[in-house]
């Protein structure tokens, strides 16, 4: 195997880095002689910005540490490649760094926006002649991506968030009884609600879960939800309710664009309220409700404090994977998780991975079935539950020192 | 030993629970034949709402499963006793309970307040000829409570807040450089900036850590602080600062008052913005930063998930400690640790357990000491560090099912 190169891209996740780890270990056992970084993705390489990755990877420990290493190690970027019939003085520059340094096989760790680069770039690639190999390596909490079964990055989010809200509705249902609050708790997912659906995993014998699980999947019907709000009150309970940042009316306004008075900077900029925030004044100001808001924000993509092994292990076979397609000589693919049972059966839970057309990939997202919610909107089915559970099951010991967790730094990229 | 009974009450911590798991030990192995629980605190008491612990605790596994659920297991409450000298209604419905059911000790597990109630309820004993004991239990994560070194709660989340903070950190820092943010992380904390103070635990060398800390000990100074984060853009680095939720300007306006339309809610309540949005409005109007808040809510006060064991094992001896305080016939004292050495040569960390007068502690607070926070007001010394570091060592490894931390649960607290 000739040199290699791997760029990261995208927004980033707890298991993002097992994949990078995958990918190096495994292209050196194929004989690669130089294991590249981008540093900040294509960005950098376009300013010349890669790295060795023996300096940090050949001593194993690191390995395992960079397992255990939340956000992008090498920086990401978003960056999205004209198309090369328009413009492609970029695809010639990265082709002449690409030849100058032997790489013939080019891996880029992301979702959506990062497999139009695989896809461009093989598709440039194949059409002027080059014996090249541009692998995707799915990556994304949302878990949007199509064909895939699900996506690393989502099963350690998944994990954090059913952890939070189980600790979260511990705390409410804790509280003074004479004076319940509602807590909103506001989770990431502009399109796809996979991770505000996540927070029903904690529904057990040991926790009542959510009290309603609000996806922007299916259209937010504001009277049902304060009626619903004014409902539990009446029963002067502590309340909990989860929400995906994106959820919107069934004319198309987003929920968090609602509050009146959206004050603009002297940028222009729209400042806008949370989703979260809109709904807590509604119940404060027209039901007299108490609430909180509580936004998992970028917590909900960095705990490697709480990783899910089955997430970890899988982040890291997918970047082997695409080691091995390229050394098949594969391109314009993105590796694939294939679940071997059917949802109703899927304990075991047994992942098989493949490699799929880009082409079917890029800019499609994947939004949670319909059919997996409740009939009264407000819940997630047992399909979802069959789904999901595996993908947050096993612990990461993280390596702790000083009462923290390690983490590895790749300060070229700081 | 006669009958005792354990109350929870204030702000629930990660680690309060192990405080009734070590009073209920301690008072069975001293042959207590009766540990009841009050539901909700005192004002469950006062209900007649409380129940046998051996229901749930008889079993050791329950005992295990206790020390690693977050959040007052049997409620809490938020109750001021009268001055007995105005009204003594309330003491003598309390003394009935007690002697109805043959109760000599009464714990309160709790901070400033609940302190308060072991002093009156004490007190009022003594001077009317009573033989029963008051002990208090420190619990607090603002960690404030005076005389003892420190406070049963804070080390778990003083590392809960040092690991997502770190986690943060590296997410921002893994971010597009062309479009750097700055990062306002808001810490409880009203007028002691311990938790705040404890993201500073974060910075080795593998973490750059916070760029500043602000606490509210000592004055905000607003212009201080927009040339600071002005510096810090030039730089066209991510940058990440942390502030206590009661940062106050010089003339005692707090920093989350100052949004100029605070608006009025139906209730008459305001709704005051976070003082991290306060700040990250400024910023983007006034400098046209980019900007992200992170307010860590009540997730700092229940992440059972990442508790210290530092912490959950001194929890667990103040309640021991308590239990023999009172078959000592001790009363109206709290529990304190104190440290065996010098803050500069703290290693190997012991700490040592004593009561004190109550009279000396209830309604008092600790301060994070002025000399510890550095010249230029942004951050902690390494005195400090000395303080706080031992009391976030160790893990506790959560008992997991299905992928997620398992709780117990007290039916009747809900």
């Amino acid at each position: 195997m000739n040199n290699v190169i791997i760029g990261q891209s995208g927004g980033p996740t707890a298991a993002i880095n097992a994949s990078v780890a995958g990918a190096y270990v495994k292209a050196k056992e194929l004989g690669a002689n130089k294991v590249f970084g981008m540093i900040h993705g294509i960005e950098g390489l376009l300013q010349g910005e890669f790295i060795d990755l023996d300096k940090y990877l050949s001593d194993p420990t690191n390995v395992e540490l960079l397992k255990r290493t939340p956000a992008s190690v090498l920086g990401t970027c978003r960056y999205k490649l004209p198309e090369a019939s328009v413009d492609n003085s970029v695809y010639k520059q990265i082709f002449e760094i690409l030849d100058k340094y032997n790489i013939d096989s080019f891996f880029y760790i992301g979702g959506n926006d990062s497999m139009d680069t695989i896809m461009k770039l093989s598709d440039y690639s194949s059409s002027h002649g080059y014996d090249k190999q541009f692998i995707g390596i799915p990556k994304t909490i949302d878990n949007d991506l199509p064909i895939t079964d699900h996506c690393p990055g989502f099963g350690s989010s998944a994990k954090y968030i059913a952890t939070s809200v189980k600790e979260l509705i511990r705390d409410n249902q804790a509280s003074d009884p004479r004076n319940p609050a509602i807590v909103i708790v506001e989770i990431m997912g502009r399109n796809a609600g996979w991770l505000a659906a996540a927070a029903s995993l904690c529904t057990s014998d040991d926790c009542s879960g959510p009290d309603a699980i609000y996806l922007p999947e299916i259209p937010f019907d504001m009277d049902d939800f304060m009626n619903y709000a004014k409902e539990l009150s009446k029963g002067h309970k502590p309340a909990l309710i989860v929400i995906s940042e994106g959820i919107k009316l069934a004319d198309g306004r987003y929920v968090c664009e609602l509050n009146g008075n959206v004050e603009t900077d002297t940028f222009g900029h729209k400042q806008m309220s949370a989703a979260s925030r809109v709904l807590a004044d509604k119940l404060t100001n027209e039901l007299g409700l108490r609430t909180r808001t509580v936004e998992l924000s970028t917590l909900q993509r960095s705990a490697a404090h709480t990783s899910s092994l089955t997430d970890v292990k899988e982040a890291y076979q997918c970047g082997v994977q695409a080691v091995i397609a390229a050394n098949e000589k594969k391109t314009g693919k993105m590796v694939i998780m294939k679940r071997m049972m059917e949802n109703t059966a899927d304990y075991p839970y047994i992942c098989v991975y493949d490699t799929y057309d880009i082409h079917a990939i890029a800019n499609f997202e994947k939004k949670v079935p319909v059919e997996w919610i409740t009939d009264n909107k407000r819940g997630l089915t047992q399909s979802f539950e069959h789904y999901a559970r595996p993908l947050i099951c096993g612990e990461v010991m993280p390596i702790m020192s000083g009462g923290l967790p390690r983490h590895l730094i790749i300060p070229e990229a700081l």
